[in-house]
């Protein structure tokens, strides 16, 4: 054994380590949003504070410094798979280590500060009270974003999408967004005035007793391939997929006055959990072994979610099931759900977007980031171009800053980068199933008999055991044959919203 | 600031840290043990080995070491809970470091190795088969036990007893057992005798749905003063009070055909779970912010469960809340549910006995497992010992070994010393609620009006805010005037039994 293997072995140990901790403070975490009693919050916050630094300490050790410098002369002689290890860890380490300490504290403190000051000054609807706060994150973001970039060779904006993203490049994303800018504002058009001449939809009259769409949910998951041996389902405030791999514990949040929104999201996060127990089971605790970013992550959640499940053969499955688990109403009928979970209209509000004018909220927002991270926008100018922006782009004009600018949380703790994961994740789910349905012509008779194992399988196969074998844009590329693009969304839309 | 007392703020630092995991550790336990997917099982077992390993490696480290003997120096200038502190950080340093790791591995393969077998050999009454695994495990333990006594001071058994109850000595034990021993059996044949002259008691009928029976448990819970903003009550195989002080986890088991043993469980664990709400709050992760041992721990789950729940106080307080609950019906009647509590009967089987016979169970033990550690009694020689003990303490012989000598785990995998602190505590409670009755005159109408506050709030004052300030025996004879013996308990066994 070389000094160089040796030294990859002692990395993936210490890697291994961590990894595990990780995983302690999953179910942590987990446990936190879910049934931990009020009064344990303090508590809980010293334990995950304790193994937090635990973790990073393995990371960010002398010792796996001089590993990493040592295993790297030997990487054009390792086996594809080490040496793509060897550079997330790589990797790992200068996300942890390129930002100095005390940079990194400051813009953590001004973060929490401004995420607090903004629950109250979006509820004020007072961007004015809000403006400094943005001001100083912004300011350290740009800072952060330029030194971490020096340290890893990237632009500011590319070493930010590279927080959530691994190997994104900006260069991927602007053309693709110019795109869907291009076609998809007059095709949102079209929808409308399409969906204007059906008849409005009913909505299903409850009450819908939990256990009773619990027990729904659940054998949708079992029909979908989630493995009850492995994860569970429960109860949060806002759903959400934690746990492990082999402990993937999945939350909604139920109303007794409607199922579909309790049902759709656990069909979401299904479809993130699905991934998260596909992956290969040989690489657990190894970088290679993990999922990939947020947009391949999401991409897996809407593979199911908006993909399959808001589609006609899934729903000719599933609401015999609804309608025997709830009653029958003229509201459960096929045209009517349908209609249901596919409106579409023009609103302010990202989170309560429909699949065709989500990206154009996206779009809005990658444009923004950008320019307020360059510092061609100031932060004074932002509702302005908000607004504009939304006019422009979506088709309507916020009346308040509460419903613009404000409305969302990523800027004001300077989580530049994260917004475009959404809609790729949309047209990567678009890309994926039309190659599964390439691959799978029965796919639809499948579907509506309840079969999804061979769905399963080709997402298996094409996403989940590779783990983070490959960027995001190398997986979909070898999945679909063709590079990450908006054309599969297009298609897509028109099929399901004109045909 | 002195290197000395520089030196007791690392190692309160470094202790602190250790607890955070053991923390961290026990919601691990406590999900595995309630919630936790059986595929997942692996998994929690590496989470749970790398946060053991690395709390383990915080204590034993060179540095603790170091710091120890340093600190040590300035002991005679230090505050007494300084003091005590530190004396019960070298003794977890001692427990942890006194034994050769190799020497501890291999007790710890037998053990395990023993324990499996066990499982088979007591399902198939086969003691030869056991035999090798006892006697390789005794011989460890022998020696484990001899070299920790060496390091502490102690001898052999008193070191195996400081495993389970800090600062417990044999001298404590041998006198208490020795006088139960002169008197139990025959206040035991007392009471059988007047037992046969009252009616035989019925058991209540069912069905008891579960969530009643929750209902009504968690109500007793919040009545005795159980603070659900720092707990929760859940379901496992066996009910165990796990989580940490600021969050204490309880768990029963429900069966429908019966309500009195899951509420007698919810009553037992409750008993633990204050004991450890109750613990100092201004020493969380100090080892003097502790709970003691397992003698002082069983003595707060006996006196809620033991001599307040199956006295006539408190199911004058009960009874009508359980009839209300599950409806009325004659075995609800309070002679009846009395008489069904309050059983006591001559049985083979540790687990299922009163509170009246079942110190003679442990006294069997005691002066067994003595015999055995010192060699005195072979493991060949251990049936016969067995069963001619039980014939003369309890009053019953064995026909087999399965309902003899193999029923228990603990000397399986070498627990020498765990079994007289179950009775120690059973003492200690009807000491402690005799202290409390001289206190609270009143006690027994405030029990029977609901009102738990004044039994938590002596039993916070005098136990549990004490933490580990002193040994169990300290604190008993600080909170009753008196050492640690059996005759509050002959006392309450005689008011209970024969009057």
């Amino acid at each position: 054994m070389t000094a160089q293997t040796d030294a990859l072995g002692s990395l993936k140990d210490r890697f291994r380590r961590r990894s595990l901790i990780e995983d302690a403070l999953a179910m942590l975490y987990w446990d936190r949003s879910t049934l931990m009693p009020d009064g344990a919050a303090d508590a809980r916050t010293d334990q995950i504070a304790e193994l937090t630094r635990m973790a990073r300490e393995i990371l960010v050790a002398a010792e796996t410094s001089d590993l990493l410098d040592q295993a790297e002369q030997a990487t054009a002689s390792l086996a594809p798979l080490d040496a793509r290890d060897l550079h997330l860890m790589r990797r790992a380490f200068l996300l942890e280590t390129a930002v100095p300490a005390d940079l990194v504290e400051a813009a953590q403190r001004v973060g929490a500060r401004s995420e607090m000051a903004w629950r109250q000054n979006r509820a004020a609807n007072d961007f004015a009270a809000q403006q400094p706060f943005l001001q100083e994150i912004m300011r350290l973001t740009q800072e952060t974003a330029k030194v971490r970039g020096a340290a890893m060779g990237l632009a500011p904006y590319d070493a930010q999408l590279e927080l959530f993203e691994p190997g994104l490049r900006d260069t991927e994303v602007t053309p693709v967004f110019a795109d869907l800018k291009r076609w998809l504002p007059d095709l949102v058009q079209q929808i409308l005035d399409r969906q204007a001449q059906a008849p409005e939809p009913t909505e299903p009259a409850g009450p819908f007793p939990v256990p009773m769409q619990k027990e729904l949910g659940e054998g949708f998951m079992r029909a979908l391939g989630f493995d009850f041996t492995r994860g569970r389902l429960d109860e949060s405030l806002h759903p959400f997929t934690g746990g492990i791999p082999d402990d993937s514990r999945l939350t909604t949040r139920y109303a007794t006055d409607g199922f579909a929104e309790a049902m759709m999201g656990i069909l979401h996060e299904t479809g993130h959990a699905l991934y998260e127990q596909g992956l290969p089971a040989d690489r657990r605790h190894r970088m290679v072994g993990r999922s990939g970013g947020m947009a391949l992550h999401e991409s897996q959640s809407l593979v199911i979610e908006m993909q399959l499940c808001r589609g006609p053969a899934f729903l000719d499955h599933a609401l015999p099931l609804i309608r025997q688990t709830f009653g029958d109403q003229p509201a459960l009928e096929t045209a009517n759900f349908n209609r249901l979970t596919t409106r579409v209209e023009r609103g302010l509000i990202r989170v309560d977007a429909d699949e065709a004018t989500y990206p154009l909220h996206i779009i809005l927002r990658h444009g923004i980031e950008k320019a307020l991270l360059s510092g061609d926008l100031a932060i004074a100018d932002l509702p302005g171009a908000w607004n504009d922006g939304m006019a422009d782009i979506v088709g309507i004009r916020p009346a308040d800053n509460r419903n613009g600018c404000l409305q969302d949380i990523h800027w004001m703790d300077g989580a530049i980068g994260y917004f475009p994961t959404y809609t790729l994740g949309a047209l990567a789910a678009a890309q994926l199933m039309a190659a599964m349905r390439s691959a799978l012509p029965d796919l639809d008779s499948q579907v509506r008999a309840g079969d999804f194992s061979q769905l399963l399988g080709w997402l298996r196969r094409h996403v989940h055991t590779r783990g983070l074998d490959a960027t995001t844009g190398e997986i979909i590329r070898d999945a679909t044959g063709s590079p990450l693009a908006a054309d599969a969304f297009r298609t897509h839309l028109e099929a399901r919203y004109l045909n």
